[in-house]
């Protein structure tokens, strides 16, 4: 396992990934209390809050208040998402607590552009050199090329690695028009198609092409198969990695009822720590936050880690 | 990936495992309606009932009434578990519908030994000296080894590599002095200890070793790591996996409540044919299995992909 990093970067989604999707209310004081609990685990990033449209996402009505409301942490990159200009003023509102930072997104899936978007490739493309420009002219930087259904789409079935490779080419030449320079690239499976055979294939296939972008994967456990394949990017020297804690977030599409979202942050962390990969995060604390959040959305998150429990518990009490 | 196997047999334990640790009481022709499906769905090795004392495995006092009711299915392979003289004897009954084979059953971890059997080291060598006899003067055979622990415990905290060696070392001259030839090495992590790296390396080490023992990974879902495990395990050439349906088992041990138990069947197989290696295993059946599983357990159980369902039924309809 020679590739293996020394060191992972977990990028924590749960805030922004677990309120959208749970039935809800949840209060904003219970939002903060997440935040902050993350926060003082080690977590370096952490996705809060989502700028969207309050009838089509409810469970954000309140992001203002969430944003407003938290006590950052130095050393700490508080950020948020948004899709478009309405999305990025409210942004810019809270400059200074939130690092706010511009992505350009494409799906290597036509066909789940138009069934989400409802834009074809040449429409999305548009809409991205629109919202470069937007960025930049708010000062916000642009740096990041996320790819949506990288490895299968529910309405394209399998996605080629030749259909990643256009997809980010079709990126790179909206920075290149912009004027901008991308440096990270965040494979997403978003349906839970990928295998870690395919992982490993398509990371190490991308990584020659494009050795410039650090890579970073977006993996969703819709069928069990998450952390292998966080493995298998580790493995291609992957060193970021998106995740929500506790397994917070379930998944948005309507073939998979009840399937679990996100890689649990928690897991994630403590299959670096055993491997001898170093994240920062106590896991301890990780796992605490882990059981805050289902107390704050009422159920049992999906993580098997929130049973199981650390090992440093056990190693502990067997050292003693 | 170049070792990976062709071919994975995948052994299942659901209805021994999950009918010994569910709260219950579960009716005999619900057991029976679970082993009928698994067998239906291409599985070749069925663990279906444990012959132990009533009085502490309550939910297997109807073992007889089980293995009695069932209807073979010819070319499948029905086991049954036992720990003792009585066991067999009452295993022995079931000569024309079980595939009776005994098993040199021993714990890397001595701390283990002590709290769950206790026993020492040399207390358990002796009780397998004897059971090895009882077996071979029953007409059963011996060909397997078992190591409990091998990668981690509760009682004793991380498990080295040559304390396995020395185990399996332990065996193997148990099975010499009774002059039988053992053939399969099953290691288990018994407690939810493993991760990736350590799984790839104590395998590699000890086909190394023993090139002519055939292993089998037991693996436990504590802690979210079971099936990154089996990757590890696959890399290493490793054809032979114990599962259960739906992840049906739960941990036994009281530092995990509710923990989830072994790996699960489907989430393996849908692993090995999305990565190219047959199962045999109709996938779909089998998640059907898992769902019938959690009717009659009466609660969901925490395979992943009985929520997020089988890229087949997703292939098809983007195809059509």
């Amino acid at each position: 396992m020679t590739d293996l990093p020394a060191r992972v970067s977990i990028n924590e989604e749960g805030p922004r990934e677990g309120f959208q999707i749970e039935p809800g209310p949840i209060a904003t004081a219970d939002k903060i209390a997440l935040i902050e609990a993350l926060a003082a685990t080690g977590l370096k990033h952490i996705q809060i809050a989502s700028f969207v449209s309050p009838k089509l996402v409810p469970g954000w009505a309140d992001a203002e208040d969430a944003v407003a409301g938290f006590t950052p942490r130095p050393g700490v990159d508080y950020t948020a998402l948004w899709f478009n200009a309405a999305g990025l003023q409210r942004a810019l509102a809270f400059r200074d607590r939130l690092a706010l930072a511009g992505s350009i997104s494409l799906a290597a899936s036509e066909a789940f552009s138009r069934r989400n978007l409802n834009r074809d490739r040449a429409g999305n493309l548009e809409a991205m050199r629109k919202q470069t420009a937007l960025h930049l002219a708010a000062g916000v930087p642009v740096t990041r090329l996320g790819i949506m259904a990288a490895f299968g789409c529910n309405f394209a079935g399998d996605i080629s690695a030749e259909q990643v490779f256009a997809t980010i080419a079709d990126g790179l030449s909206i920075a290149a028009e912009a004027g901008v320079t991308l440096t990270r690239l965040s494979l997403a499976d978003t349906m839970g198609w990928a295998n870690p055979r395919q992982v490993e294939r398509l990371v190490g296939e991308v990584r020659a092409r494009w050795p410039d972008l650090a890579i970073n994967l977006h993996l969703h456990d819709t069928r069990g198969l998450a952390v292998a394949n966080a493995v298998a990017g580790l493995r291609q020297g992957v060193a970021s990695f998106d995740a929500t804690v506790g397994g917070l977030g379930g998944c948005p599409f309507a073939a998979h009822p009840g399937a679990p979202g996100n890689i649990a942050s928690e897991e994630l962390a403590l299959l670096c720590e055993e491997m001898g990969i170093e994240t920062g995060i106590d896991l301890d604390a990780l796992i605490e936050a882990g059981h805050l959040a289902e107390r704050i959305v009422g159920h049992k998150l999906p993580s098997a880690l929130l049973r199981g429990g650390s090992l440093r518990a056990l190693r502990a009490r067997t050292a003693a």
